[in-house]
């Protein structure tokens, strides 16, 4: 198994998105905090259209605000050309465009179907190149869609045979409603390989699913801090797997991520502040297994 | 890897043990929808002083009242020869004992060392096997200790030598305060074997625990129905692996356990109700993965 685990903090981006709205301040303050973790990569912002998602409006003052440390890779998410056109505009260099791998669920999510969506993507990778970026293909509903079920894993193959073809220079799989388990996820990966991996905890399996992908040699994996967000299109969906937690589990298996556990429960401690609800993380609550109680 | 798993129902009692008292009735109500799910085992209730566990007081009543499967083996916990003595007028047949690895937490639980404990199972043991029933000796904190922290494996192994030596029937680890993780649970395992394991998912990583035993060959596990329960003498323990996030999990690789999820998920629904509080049950929230949303 590897020594070595990259870790993409999703929770300024992916989080943020799915809760109430917070300020612009308040996202550069959660930015700020895990850019201190040592954490090597963030998911800063998305370009989105406002009325789309007023949540992710402020991107451009969030951006121009937050810190940005030489020893981080922040990435920004984008729906489209015009969303690709802000990020690089912004400076991003690590771009990040959604395709489900469900038909229904890209209708609802992107108001066309899959082959639409591909088609924009091959567009769009040319564009992103040109500036000198990487785009990341995130495949959505990879591990199932909650309006058709199981996805064949041969649809997800094809869908990355396609992008991969076009240029894309990384994949990602995406968890979007908590669909995945070990099963799920031995299958999938059994047929193809992505390069990250996003979990959910919808249904509690989160941490297992993240040690089978392990356990197949995956290394790089998407959680979000405190276990902020989920998915607003999907219903019954609930948050991201928090990071936390897979830290904790990490380093107890001499795995590292270059993370300071305290310092990334600071700013799980400042998420759950910002949003003002309990976050649903069980390391944030009980403290890592290594902080004992006084006799 | 196993096709089949058993599972020990523990909500009816180490469950609704750490939750605010509920009345004889509601007990009876989830241990007779519990009976009927399909479960094998259910740890029915406790035989302790009323004053230390006022919420076991009426394990008599609940006892008699309930439902009596024959497909299902019920079985009592007990702190000493009184509560054994109890468990077998009243009829059970399976008898629980606890012992702490840790001397510090068996002394805080049951205010002996851990040797003055076996050395009351040594006296124990002969007393049940008399009556014709069997004795499973629980290692509690079997994956760390709250207070010393990690627990040599050694250490466990030498109880689990002794008790075994002196008759025990089974041998259960508890992972009193959610302690355990795949690491934890890979290096236990490898010293010495038990035939049941009991997790919490204080820290996330209950099914990746169960996922890992599951791998190292363990067929047997505790689980409360929504997750009901934790550890009274334990500073930020959370509850027990929930039983439909278990289910869920198994079923979906293909392992069976005999239980009806759906009627599982009635139980958990009812054990909410009872309790009237949210349980940290995702497959309770969102449903199986199964369960899909119209379109």
């Amino acid at each position: 198994m590897t020594t070595t685990v990259s870790i993409r903090e999703v929770g300024p981006r992916d989080g943020l998105q799915n809760e109430a709205p917070v300020p612009a301040e308040a996202k550069v303050q959660l930015l700020d905090a895990l850019s201190r973790t040592g954490v090597g990569r963030i998911e800063a912002v998305s370009f989105v259209h406002p009325k789309a998602i007023p949540q992710m409006a402020d991107a451009d003052e969030v951006w121009a605000k937050c810190r940005h440390d030489p020893g981080v890779r922040y990435s920004a998410l984008i729906p489209n050309t015009r969303g690709a056109q802000r990020a690089l505009a912004a400076g991003f260099r690590e771009i990040e465009v959604v395709v489900s791998a469900s038909d229904t669920h890209n209708r609802r999510n992107l108001n066309r179907s899959t082959d639409e969506s591909l088609d924009d993507i091959t567009q769009l990778i040319p564009l992103v190149h040109e500036a000198g970026a990487t785009l990341e293909v995130i495949v959505a509903t990879s591990f199932g869609c909650p309006f058709e079920g199981d996805i064949d894993p041969d649809r997800v193959a094809g869908i990355v045979a396609r992008v991969r073809a076009d240029g894309a220079d990384r994949i990602a799989f995406g968890d979007t409603t908590g669909m995945a388990t070990p099963r799920r996820v031995r299958d999938l990966l059994t047929a193809v390989r992505p390069d990250l991996l996003h979990f959910h905890n919808t249904r509690g399996t989160g941490l297992a699913n993240i040690l089978t992908a392990l356990d197949l040699g995956v290394t790089e994996f998407d959680a979000s801090v405190g276990g902020l967000g989920g998915c607003p299109y999907a219903p019954g969906a609930s948050g991201n797997v928090a990071t936390e937690e897979v830290v904790h589990m990490l380093h107890d298996m001499g795995i590292e991520t270059g993370i300071d556990l305290d310092l990334l429960l600071e700013a799980a401690d400042l998420a759950e502040r910002l949003v003002g609800r309990p976050l649903p993380s069980g390391v944030l609550r009980a403290g890592p297994r290594t902080r004992l109680s006084a006799h």
